[in-house]
């Protein structure tokens, strides 16, 4: 049904869209190379935790089948790897876990075929985030059939949540692709989420690459939209949860959460359990990156502000689980938002 | 104290400041004839309804020093002034008071002072506003007083609604710019506004040059800001206010009413009488005009979106008068908002 795949596995071969370049140009590179693969990550042709990981997982494929045959060599590949992009958490985690069944297989002697094996793994991690997000996807398109019957809908979402960002299929955009395969959707409003646009930019184009109905909107029309009846539900995704449901997501998502909550419109995360971090009680405890103020005194590369102008850029913001309607992982949907059950529906 | 005047009337010649050029670049173009005025209104070197309206006004004294000594001549000049932007409303208006001023000038025979009697009445307008503004200053002050005491004041704006927009004195920005000449603010927010992103370009440039202490931010971050406590106050511009208090101004301004309401930021709305439209009971009856959706999905000139993207983009939303702490009008500062009030106040 979809014409592009971000990341494709052939025989040795990565072949990533170059993310810089959309959504006006559909362009594919091939890596063969680790030095590629660090490449790619490092000058940002690919972009997105999971995406960024399951890059990572081929780079190790691919240093498993070039390098020399000791331990030595592919750990060099892994730590090299890393440095593609240092603050990257899953790049970092998928390597080590890459660089443990190296460990484990020269160490029991199975070298030759160590390629296959780690080709196998990184296949199947994909399958699983699939599986993942199809299972969100089910359950939160059960809720919105509980709630609205057979009606087409009128979906809204935030930032880039799709196949770019995660490969397989997305997380937010995951659910409002699969309702649209089942028909129920009327129209998709993309928020084009300033500074960065990933939203105009990227979710616009997964969007018209799946022939999904859409507007692009700015984030000032919140209320207007909401005010207008024109939203029947909010699908967003999230960068870490905490125990108590608390929500941090791309800079915008509180704001929306705030002005839904206001308007009585439905309000769900989407994120698979790895984004749980069940060590932090409360949104307080989550520090907020701060972003390059250039993001948002120039747009397209074209200063907007005086020279004299400062920014304050955000990255992310927190919503307060009080402003959710659900949680949506691949256990289940958590609707009434406790430290107990977020617990017990993360530990499955 | 401010270095830049956006409008000055010389001797017989206008001069504006080309607000294309902003911020990047301080351009001063003089006008000495009709067909030069028109052309300052028509290409935008000028905008704001209070400045276009001004630039009207003296385009019609520049008519009066230049035109035939007949009514017929200066009936033509308006006439064609106003095809300069057909749907400003205040272009018109002026227009239409400084005709008919020639009509009754030149009937009772005083067509010799004409020219005086034009340039008089333009620069007494100019006076007004100046007065009317600096009156919602002082009444915007005595409330962050009562408020706050003399403590120094972070403050928060969307849009544009300074000297650019006004002329001698804005609105809100007007109260800001009063508040920080009496030492009493720290740090201004001024919300970038997408799409035409007049916070980042103008407001900006603004207070840039009033050598105010500023950052911009994008309307996403609205939620991120009042949560960490960065804000105690915020004031905006109107477009048109009801008898009840509901408020058509920039989109996002209902959006940032609703997050101020939610963490008890004081909201206000800054506004002349002359903005009431008393002929409408409630902000149902406001119809909100849909601007060119490439507006969204460009910015600075460059394509955002893919090209078979759709965007909606309301140029203004209606802020419900509920999440209003108060409008501030040369009359006075409406608190308890109810249609009565609004009424008394407005009438005087």
């Amino acid at each position: 049904m979809r014409k592009v795949e971000p990341l494709r596995w052939n025989n040795g071969v990565l072949t990533l869209i170059d993310q810089r370049k959309l959504p006006h140009q559909e362009i594919f590179h091939d890596y063969s190379s680790v030095e590629g693969v660090h490449a790619s990550i490092k000058d940002m042709v690919v972009r997105g935790a999971p995406l960024i990981g399951f890059t990572a997982l081929f780079g190790m494929v691919i240093a498993a089948k070039n390098n020399a045959n000791d331990l030595t060599g592919l750990k060099e590949a892994g730590e090299y790897l890393k440095t593609a992009r240092p603050t990257a958490v899953n790049l970092a985690y998928e390597v080590d876990r890459a660089l443990g069944i190296c460990e484990s297989e020269i160490t029991e002697g199975r070298r030759d075929s160590l390629y296959q094996t780690l080709e196998k793994f990184s296949l199947d991690q994909m399958e699983k985030l699939y599986r993942d997000n199809l299972a969100m996807a089910k359950i939160a398109f059960r809720e919105l059939t509980e709630k609205y019957g057979d009606k087409k809908l009128n979906l809204m979402t935030l930032c880039n949540t799709g196949f770019l960002a995660c490969g397989p299929m997305g997380t937010a955009l995951g659910v409002i692709e699969y309702a649209f395969e089942q028909g129920r959707v009327n129209h998709v409003y993309a928020s084009e989420t300033r500074p960065y646009l990933q939203g105009g930019r990227l979710t616009a184009y997964e969007l018209t690459t799946s022939g999904i109905p859409h507007s692009v909107t700015v984030e000032g029309a919140f209320s207007y939209l909401m005010k207008k009846g024109l939203i029947d539900a909010i699908f967003i995704g999230a960068d870490r949860i905490v125990e108590n449901g608390d929500t941090a997501n791309k800079v915008g998502s509180s704001t929306l959460a705030i002005v839904a909550k206001h308007y009585g419109i439905p309000f769900y995360t989407v994120a698979p359990t790895s984004t749980f971090d069940l060590s932090s009680k409360t949104g307080e405890e989550i520090e907020i990156e701060l972003r390059p103020e250039e993001e948002v005194l120039e747009a397209m590369g074209e200063r907007i502000c005086p020279k004299e102008s400062r920014a304050l850029n955000p990255s992310f913001d927190v919503t307060d689980h009080q402003h959710l309607t659900g949680i949506i992982c691949e256990n289940g949907i958590i609707k009434d938002i406790t430290p107990e059950n977020v617990v017990k529906t993360v530990r499955g």
